[in-house]
């Protein structure tokens, strides 16, 4: 242990990639003096167990959460009003809750009315993850260096958001606080409409008539198979997300599809500078993004080539 | 040198990432005699001749293809007529004629009326590529285990054809044969609409009132990061394979449109068992094309994390 322990009593209702990468991370980094966590799922719990990154595991809340500091919700977004309803008798006063789901308005919606008054929501969401999901596939580093985006709503305790602010920064993030409003118009331009176009794509190469699905498979290198890794995500972690920030990622594929038509009729219309100036202005986007340290900048994000292929 | 070359005299017209590393892969394997090249600025061609993977480099293409027994043209689509009325009457019979263009029916009619009897056509698309451009991005490795399509007009000398094949396999490549219309139509889903609408989201990211550059930038890990990367491919290439193939893109863009308004509707209207199906079957092509070899199975493409960070 590094430092003194932020927390006494972590528990984490549910540790798939990121309640499990959670844990690995506050071991490593001497964050709490123990880590509860509940899984439904007696494989999951078993799993948990044989990993040794928490000091206690449960099949429901209650117990988990008796005599928390700090509660992180790592459920899919559609679970929380009935984990918030389960648990929201049993938290002791002062403590703080949280969780890790890809909207914040609806969350606050289904979590705020359980709570007592006394405990302190702090809703979260670290933008980071991996293609994986599961318990199996945490990892302590997968926050590092990446944003946690905290949105408390009005009037929450401002010692609460500075300690879970604390929390995040210890395990490797950097935290930028906004509105539950904002940060969902962000979030669906960012990661939501990204993911619905690439499940969209993916679905659409593997209807055809006309190609086959083991010629897609073949060239995908050509550019398609970019698309399937995030089209590779939990399923029932997007489909609640994208229940459940509805207005925002229809207003964003709104301005999506206008631009695509856009570019549709340039391509009908042989308007090579309109294209052409599009393309050259992506190009410096991803510059900015290599240069912000949020992304790789080996080619190929640095896919092994040829003989250094893993296999 | 580990076998008898195939060719005496390579002739490569255009030395970008693709030209560059058919160079560097055909040196170290011996594939040929003498390797020429040309490119039309002066820069190029000093990055050409201090890498020293060509023996010879021209500005034009007619001293270049003199004596070429093998000649490659790498250019830009857009730029095949022009490069096959100058470099036509300059080839000697019986040498073969290819290309490493994104598109195929466009290219045959291109170039075809500009060759004499008795050189042989045989087009040809290796599907490999980094999101880098120029000389210097080049090497040997990049079609290792990756397909290259050959697409034989009708009547093509089949020794020509299978001397190409036996180049590309030299190269590490695996060949396919089919036809250039089924080549354009398989390209357009696997290739160009990908790189279409990754360029399109990135736009879109880009001209947003309510969300900064900067905050699309910062939380871009959350998925589009992910396509931003085909979305910084060569400009001028990228805007030549939609101007000449836009039948087929226009095709394939109109069926990904007509399944995004789907699940459009299915997100408006809180379909979420259309949402969670969908998202199911997209996983399971990923592990066919991680399975087929086209694909890393590291997490997150292998990318570096946290501590890991090349920087």
């Amino acid at each position: 242990m590094s430092k003194q322990p932020l927390f006494e009593r972590m528990a984490l209702i549910g540790v798939g990639l990121i309640g499990s990468s959670i844990a690995h991370g506050a071991r490593k980094h001497g964050l709490v003096k123990h880590i509860a966590a509940t899984a439904r799922s007696e494989a999951t719990r078993t799993i948990v167990a044989d990993q040794g990154i928490v000091d206690s595991v449960y099949e429901t809340g209650p117990e988990a959460v008796a005599g928390a500091d700090l509660i992180i919700i790592c459920t899919p977004v559609g679970a929380f009003e009935a984990v918030a309803k389960e648990i929201g008798p049993h938290i002791a006063p002062g403590a703080i809750v949280t969780d890790v789901g890809s909207v914040k308005q609806a969350v606050i919606k289904a979590v705020a009315p359980h709570l007592a008054d006394g405990v302190h929501l702090v809703p979260g969401h670290p933008v980071a993850g991996t293609e994986n999901s599961g318990p199996e596939s945490g990892f302590a580093e997968l926050f590092e260096d990446r944003w946690c985006i905290l949105t408390p709503p009005e009037g929450t305790d401002a010692t609460a958001t500075t300690k879970l602010q604390d929390f995040w920064q210890a395990l490797g993030s950097r935290v930028e606080i906004m509105t539950p409003r904002h940060h969902d118009l962000v979030l669906a331009i960012t990661s939501h409409v990204p993911h619905l176009i690439a499940y969209n794509i993916v679905g659409t190469a593997a209807d055809l008539e006309t190609v086959t699905e083991s010629e897609v498979i073949k060239f995908s290198a050509g550019g398609f198979r970019d698309f399937t890794r995030i089209a590779a995500s939990d399923p029932t972690m997007w489909r609640d997300v994208f229940l459940n920030n509805k207005e925002a990622v229809l207003e964003m594929l709104g301005r999506f599809n206008e631009d695509l038509s856009a570019l549709q009729r340039a391509i009908r219309w042989d308007d090579g500078d309109a294209l052409f100036k599009l393309f050259s202005h992506t190009r410096e986007i991803r510059r900015e993004i290599i240069d912000a340290g949020q992304e790789t900048e080996a080619p190929d994000f640095g896919r092994p080539h040829g003989s250094e292929t893993e296999d």
